[in-house]
């Protein structure tokens, strides 16, 4: 899995049928550092990301196993929300100190 | 799943027979800005995109979580068309306004 | 999909069982304009195409949705030979003309 | 599959419900002679691995071919850690020399 | 698929159990004209290559379509070593002359 920020929202009225309900957020990939990396990606939320937090997503055939996105042309999703990232010994990332 | 612009099509008349009656759309990729980035791909249309449209598409096994696309060797689908996109607060793209 | 010209063979007699009869080709990826763009790919036939030819590839697990590739350790596959190619409006690429 | 060292952790309280219990580990990406690449991924770990240890790590699919991980929305797995790696002759790492 | 020249081992004692007889070995991804990109990957071994040989390695879910890696978290494998490889006409490989 990689990070990323929410930065963003998308709709699209005209789509495969299955991915009627579905919400689709962007985000900016970030590195370890939380500075962005330059690449985007437009991913499934699973788990209600708002603007801003910092998430985990999953891409591939991953990205389909949740509930939101079983069996969907869905290639990215969001699943889980950062509390804390630690590296190296040091606190990166504190959503209640940074979020 | 990321962004293109639909700037062609292919045709083939000799292929996989699975792949009969599936239209093939030339896609640029582009960033959040709508800006070309260099690549591109060849992805099966799964809801009827036209020339010049900014689309959504999926690769990989989620390329084939379609109708359209179900057990083929086809892994790149576009999966829905862009309404608005909205990023850090601005709309980025409104097909209403930019189509 | 992709785009890439058939430039050569790959002859392997140890290799997985299952690999039997499958042929391997040789392709140099191009880009819309036909330029060569460095990367290659050695991927198994399943369309019949010869030298030179400007063929359509899968990559994947949809590289093994067709019956000459069905559960087989194969992540590439020419999926279809390229008859035109259409973009913004110009005939990049035209077999009876360019083949 | 790649080799990285493990960096970190992360914490996500709001997270897929199946990701329950699952730990998520930071890992460095590094080259054959053990010196980081610029990338990380963020994975699961199937093995019990500790912070500074070298580990072999798959992506995609086969990530979800643990127990751990089966059927979750995970992209990233460590399986294994490294003991020993040789390359041309030489051994660039040995756990109980360099670990 | 791609190519690579084969460079080294990996052993690891702690691992995902159902990796438990798995052959991995080190691979340094080459380009058609034998010269390396670089790259590496650590792949398990299908085919009992050796130290110095020339491979064709597949990756991702294609990966796991041997008795070998079958439902194992295993993204790359040696699935082929390469007899000859003809490019634009010319013998760029042979085991017999060059292995």
């Amino acid at each position: 899995m990689l990070l990323g920020r929410v930065v963003g929202t998308l709709v699209a009225s005209r789509k495969e049928p299955s991915l009627e309900g579905l919400k689709f957020l962007v985000l900016k990939q970030t590195d370890l550092e939380g500075k962005e990396t330059g690449g985007y990606l437009v991913a499934a939320d699973a788990v209600g990301a708002g603007m801003g937090e910092v998430v985990l997503y999953a891409t591939g055939s991953s990205a389909r196993q949740t509930e939101a996105t079983d069996k969907r042309p869905c290639d990215g999703v969001i699943m889980a929300i950062v509390d804390t990232l630690e590296v190296d010994g040091a606190v990166k990332y504190d959503k209640a100190r940074d979020g």
